[in-house]
């Protein structure tokens, strides 16, 4: 009660100091970004040693910096491993934004700004519940940090840092907060993710752009080729017709069909929330199934030619289009980018050239929801929103989680609080207060939960993507 | 020969009113370039009044200016009326241009300007032309100029500007140099040009972006969806799908076959000339037919989602497309974007919605090639480029051409000077000095020649688009 009454009175210092952070553009995929990056790096190690923490670093990596800091004031007790990023998605677009993505704004108990909810809202809760154990009497586990700048584009340092790390990071659980409760005032333990393969594909017709007219029907037009070779990639019934994409889909066991179908989901109330005319997807599955366990492939961008106000009759040199693919345990990246490329060359006509350009990916991964770390995570979401959490899947990736699984070969326990309709990725990105302060209790009492039980599961056969 | 050698001698003020000309960037379409456009649309009426012209007026319309000017003095003999104009087709992709495109430059003979070659260096050289008559003598037909700045737009205020002007507009022939020669070296006059019908394509899904992962799998995706509509519109030989699309075509006829097959066109040098890897087109027709013949679809333009560096998970709320089609006799565009948009709603998901705006559009047009006005612009052009003139069709479109051929009931002479790779509408624009020089002398002669013909078939039955 004490720690909780603490956090109470510190809920403004805590808003004030989010708002902060939101407020340095740390846009990863940016080259232009990179001071911002740097500058979201110092701020986040230098309220880790106002925290409390020891062997604070802002450690140099080929890309952006990894933030470290630790307190180790329990020995012989467990040790977690808080991960999460300080980098945030491009804003665009930027028009869509009722108030700027960097000028943190308030309206009806939600702070707006990119980034609010994914991720530094969520990994900024677990530096204030160590703070707040600290400042009342001390932690009941030692606890780890390391967040990262380069989650939003593949986390392509993470891997080097780890291995080169092994004992600086070891731990008993790692802990992320990176995703959504399953709805509000329903708390939530996410024990599985899907990965991802994103890919640009640019194809190129003539050495220039053409007049319509004067060559219109003579050649061919890449905007066009672009549209026939994508629209090989999908059938009717929303099924992926790369040859051998689904080789080495590991379905959801029954017992999951069975736990999904109990969710209190609507797809009525889905379709609305994004204000879509209908839903759509592969048949033969429910909507939270086709979210959390089947692999999609979405066009994330495409453009060819003129886009500005009016007519211009041009037949374009080239059309670009960016695709993604989530997948799920056992695809890997590496062999969706392969089968993609080679269907996309054998569709492509002989007028056209085709290059595919791997821009990143991440594995997939799930894990046995009965770990006692998932169920100590349960009862701390509990304890901090008022009712009992249910187990869920996302559909979203973070690609660093299978790494963790098999590199630390250690639990891994995704306690997010975020909610569905953050905009995550989109403009109007927020996060609910509601959410940032229970989320921060829940990162206290997640604490004293893994304390008490202590971690002794940590070398049982974790269930991952490889392990399957 | 007298006229000649003052042509020759007056080069290099031509060279520099012209570059004047270029420097002003009259883009029609942008509604910010509309003082710029005023601009040139001032300059070329000054430039009127300094040739020699009379009742000079920049009158204004709705949208753009029209520029009107003459010399009447020749009572007796046939009156012309050039048309031409002086606004310009949108720049981008900037970045292509080797020069400013509004800093018109000099290399290797060529002068490198957006409008170079359409239409600013064509129409100035019938002003050239008159003033060299008036310098030398006097000239031998009356000639009238219509100069608009909306032809890069569809020329929304012509049509009634011509209603309006019928008396000041009366003439024997209509005279547009709009068009390129066959090959350089190689005079030619277009009797056949193609229409045009331009849309512009929205298909929208949910209200906002969204997350890939969270919400991939499960709801419609507006770029998928534009792109598989897209893709039901030709198949793989070229035939376009549109229900009724062909219904109105005029097939060229036998002896045009025959005609066209002994122009010295080569597959080969013109695919080399655009960087093609291979050409592709309407099975069962040359290129010259594909292009001069027959309609077309192509994307002009295509964007949606993220279109940046690096990787952005997003489904896009929002697809756009603008798609065009050049048209023959005797499809009309009205009756051609019914059609397409009847064949957009039938094809679409009903997990999206659809728009199809339309953005402007002009008639096809086709005369005969024996007309007294035509077989003189035939020989004025052999006497300015030393060798015999070609008859050809274009497959671009001036729908004022058809305007002139309903509303005036003169012939209409199509004296093209520029050349078919000054990349109209693309970057680096230009115009040959020796086909601009050429141009100059060839309306000079072309104005010798109808004075001495005389224009006795003004009222002979057209061949028309309508009339065909």
């Amino acid at each position: 009660m004490a720690l909780s009454s603490y956090l109470k009175k510190q809920r403004n210092r805590h808003l004030g100091e989010l708002k902060e952070l939101l407020a340095i553009p740390s846009i990863s995929t940016d080259p232009e970004r990179a001071g911002d990056v740097k500058r979201a790096a110092q701020w986040v190690g230098d309220r880790l040693r106002k925290a409390g923490c020891t062997k604070v670093k802002v450690h140099a990596t080929k890309g952006h910096p990894i933030v470290y800091g630790e307190w180790s004031g329990a020995p012989g007790r467990p040790t977690i491993l808080v991960y999460g990023h300080y980098d945030v998605q491009p804003v665009d677009p930027l028009e869509l934004w009722t108030t700027d993505p960097f000028s943190p704004t308030l309206r009806d108990g939600k702070l707006y700004a990119r980034g609010a909810s994914d991720d530094k809202g969520q990994v900024i809760a677990h530096v204030n519940a160590l703070e707040a154990h600290l400042q009342n009497g001390g932690c009941p586990v030692n606890v780890k940090f390391l967040i990262e700048g380069e989650e939003e584009i593949g986390s392509p340092s993470l891997d080097g840092f780890i291995d080169s790390n092994k004992d600086l990071l070891r731990c008993d659980a790692v802990v992320v907060s990176d995703t959504a409760m399953f709805a509000k005032g329903r708390p939530s333990i996410c024990y599985g993710l899907r990965g991802l393969a994103y890919v640009e594909i640019t194809v190129t017709g003539t050495d220039r752009d053409l007049h319509s007219g004067t060559f219109g029907g003579a050649v061919a037009n890449p905007a066009n080729a672009l549209v026939t070779m994508l629209d090989t990639l999908k059938d009717a019934k929303g099924r992926i017709k790369v040859k051998g994409f689904y080789d080495n889909v590991a379905r959801m066991t029954a017992a999951e069909r069975r736990a999904f179908a109990k969710l209190p989901h609507s797809d009525a109330r889905f379709k609305k929330s994004i204000g879509a005319p209908a839903l759509q997807g592969e048949s033969g599955y429910s909507t939270l199934e086709r979210i959390w366990t089947r692999p999609t492939l979405d066009i994330n961008g495409i453009w060819s030619g003129f886009t500005g106000i009016g007519a211009k009759t041009v037949i374009p040199a080239v059309a670009k289009a960016k695709v993604s693919m989530r997948l799920v345990p056992n695809q890997t990246p590496a062999e969706i980018v392969r089968k993609l490329t080679q269907h996309l060359r054998s569709v492509a006509p002989k007028s056209v050239q085709v290059e595919v350009h791997d821009l990143h990916g991440g594995h997939a991964w799930v894990t046995n929801r009965d770990r006692p770390s998932l169920q100590a995570a349960s009862r701390a979401m509990q304890r901090a929103f008022g009712r009992k959490a249910v187990f869920v899947r996302e559909g979203g990736s973070i690609p660093v989680v299978a790494t963790f699984d098999k590199k630390l070969r250690v639990p891994c326990v995704l306690m997010g609080f975020g909610l569905q309709d953050d905009n995550l990725h989109a403009p109007n990105e927020k996060i609910d207060l509601d959410q940032f302060y229970g989320g921060i209790e829940a990162a206290a009492y997640l604490m004293e939960e893994l304390g008490e039980v202590g971690i002794r599961h940590a070398k049982t056969k974790p269930r991952t993507a490889r392990g399957r």
